[in-house]
């Protein structure tokens, strides 16, 4: 877990305040949770592996007797902090439902915990940043989600993003085409979803290690010898057939045909652009996806900047009433590096650099002045040596500073710019 | 702990946003640290009866062993949840002085948690907004604090807001010369706290009963019985002499009459206005105040909406090295209940409300030109009766609407404004 200094909470805040105001410009609408939820909930098994990462919160007045007779640590946490921002939005969904749109759109912008081990990049609170439709069942859905990821990607400078597509049907027709097993599809979708790091002949070698049918991975090697299979452009229908190994799913096919026009329209892309890039081989971690699923990617870097997909039956858990709901996460943490966006210069800002005897009020008063006129203001006692202090307070982001000493007032102090080459 | 819902979580996000804004002009900086610090840390005796509600997060990998073994649930918990901001501050400013103003002005805004019993206006999570002040030894620290306080007050639309003063010396000076035992001040001070609550004859009533030094509390009975006890006005020297039953501590004396001097001559206050008033009996909890406390009141509500004081001893605990320092924290909680602002209009809100048959692309190049143009845009199918659509949406904060059809376009739809009374 981090500190976050002032100019890195200024930048942080500032990335979040331009991701939040296109979100909110497409129709979404923010909503905070608690951080903590019900043990229970966080292990219904809706959060894949990120549930065993779940910090537990500890049970209030236990006693010595309690510790003892507990057989596991989870029976001493009733909360836990959350892993994600979906299991706890199906929990509000199904909640406050009735005072809700019938087409919900959610932002979340919220702190996470996993316990992870410490390692380069990864954090064990980190910020998501995530938009939910909850309530529509078709594509629209799906490309209102993906213009505004696009348009917010777009407002932080990172324009040339684009998307690569699969459905989940896909998948498993895929699979069940290529001959594997029902029983063998969760595993052999996670061997799968190695292909970025393992690539093709070692996603083979580990199927074969791993003892499923041998008839079925022949049949997906020989799949991989296709001369193209992991772009196929333009975006559409024919695009989609000729990357698969038989006809697909008309519903998913469909939908992904439909997602990809709306985007293009309201993106004013060219379909041969490649905003939209199906990806047979796209898997997407989480167990609980149903339908289209999605990356977001960018050609300066080679991992995905977010991602998501359909959850259908995820609400139905919590609500007892099956909810159609689709949802997007940015990768914030992974855009805050990327992103060269600095915090919005704001109003003037202004350092006073006065002697240590002139008295508090003329001080005070100055202050207000200047805050009256719209300026932030510093208060700084004069040093021997005022160059360094100004240098810094340049790279602060003050723009302008007086020497202030005993009689100043707003009308009589000689306000000068500060650049970081300023000279006193 | 509660689910903030789209009209709420805004009207809190623009209730922070003017007293974060009236902060950052005042010179203050914002800081964000990770909601769980070390158990230790949180147990080092710094947060008062606080540290008691604090919840422990549990340790990663126990084995049911480590359960057996363990003799209290602390053992099982390596970390825990913040249940202020102050000592995440010291631990903060200990680790990362060097990178930081020899002056540091901190802005913290962010949610603690308490293992409060539930009751009503009581939350076991809530926002706390606090700003420090690290590095500063005189009262020019407590007069920023105080001013921007008060301008944040102002500019939440709570004019005549003013202050409760005291002096942690100047109460040590007052049970010293009233007679009490050094050994009994703090349980004396708890009574005293609680002077609002159950009034003098109840103070006197409950020291009598704990069996502290009988002829000290005749004394403070007596005491009590002078004309004026609790406001003493104007404020400075003289009022703060007469509210004491003998002479002050002479450091702590001049400091008071220097910090209302400055708040007076920033807020260009009249010294006979209530602005300040000298509380000979203001405690305040925590046992790590050394210099001058403050309460921050309003004569609509008959509880504080902040407060804070000097602790220059806390930083030292992490740091090794004593450092001045001071803080305010804003009753954010009581604030949003008083508070009338809603959330910033903002961006143009339209609502188009579309048949179910209009193709996909139409509806997003629609949507997308609206938001091009700056609007927030949200599409709804349109239902059979639009009259209460419009309504609800017209609630919400949007401003026009129009109907889409098939083959309508930015230049074609006849957008109409929307208000509570729209009649389609």
């Amino acid at each position: 877990m981090r500190d976050f200094l002032p100019a890195e909470k200024a930048r942080r805040e500032a990335i979040l305040t331009v991701i939040r105001d296109v979100y909110r410009a497409h129709g979404f609408d923010e909503i905070e949770t608690p951080v903590a939820e019900d043990s229970e909930r966080l292990h219904a098994g809706l959060g894949g592996d990120n549930e065993k990462l779940a910090y537990g919160i500890l049970k209030r007045g236990l006693t010595r007797d309690d510790l003892q007779a507990a057989t596991a640590p989870l029976e001493l946490a009733d909360l836990g902090l959350r892993f994600d921002l979906t299991v706890p939005l199906a929990r509000f969904y199904a909640s406050h439902r009735a005072e809700l749109p019938a087409v919900f759109r959610a932002i979340q912008i919220a702190p996470v915990w996993r316990a992870e081990r410490p390692q380069k990049g990864r954090y064990r609170q980190f910020v998501q940043c995530d938009i939910d439709i909850l309530g529509e069942p078709g594509p629209l859905a799906e490309a209102e989600l993906l213009v505004a990821s696009l348009d917010a990607l777009d407002a932080l400078g990172l324009n040339d993003g684009f998307i690569r597509v699969n459905d989940r049907r896909l998948l498993i027709g895929m699979l069940t085409t290529l001959g594997f097993a029902e029983s063998e599809f969760d595993g052999v979708l996670i061997t799968i979803d190695k292909l970025d790091k393992i690539a093709q002949p070692g996603v083979i070698a580990e199927l074969r290690e791993r003892g499923v049918t041998p008839a079925a991975v022949d049949a997906l090697e020989e799949f991989f010898r296709r001369p193209t299979t992991k772009e196929f452009l333009p975006f559409g229908e024919a695009a989609i057939r000729k990357a698969l190994p038989a006809n697909p799913n008309t519903d998913a096919l469909a939908g992904l045909v439909a997602i990809g026009d709306a985007v293009l329209a309201a993106r004013g892309a060219d379909p041969d652009a490649s905003l939209l890039r199906f990806d047979p081989f796209l898997v997407r971690g989480m167990g609980y996806y149903t339908g289209p699923i999605f990356e977001l990617a960018h050609p300066s870097v080679d991992y995905s900047l977010g991602g998501g997909g359909r959850y259908d039956g995820m609400i139905g858990r919590f609500l007892g009433t099956e909810v159609p709901a689709t949802g997007f996460s940015l990768g914030f943490e992974r855009l805050v590096d990327l992103v060269t966006l600095t915090a919005a210069e704001g109003a003037d800002a202004v350092a006073l650099l006065h002697d240590a005897d002139v008295p508090l009020g003329e001080l005070m008063s100055l202050k207000a002045a200047l805050i009256a006129e719209g300026s932030r203001v510093r208060l700084v006692v004069r040093p021997k040596n005022t160059k360094p202090t100004l240098e810094a307070l340049a790279i602060e982001g003050f723009t302008r500073f007086a020497f202030v000493s005993g009689g100043s007032t707003a009308a009589s102090i000689d306000l000068r710019p500060l650049t970081q080459t300023s000279q006193p």
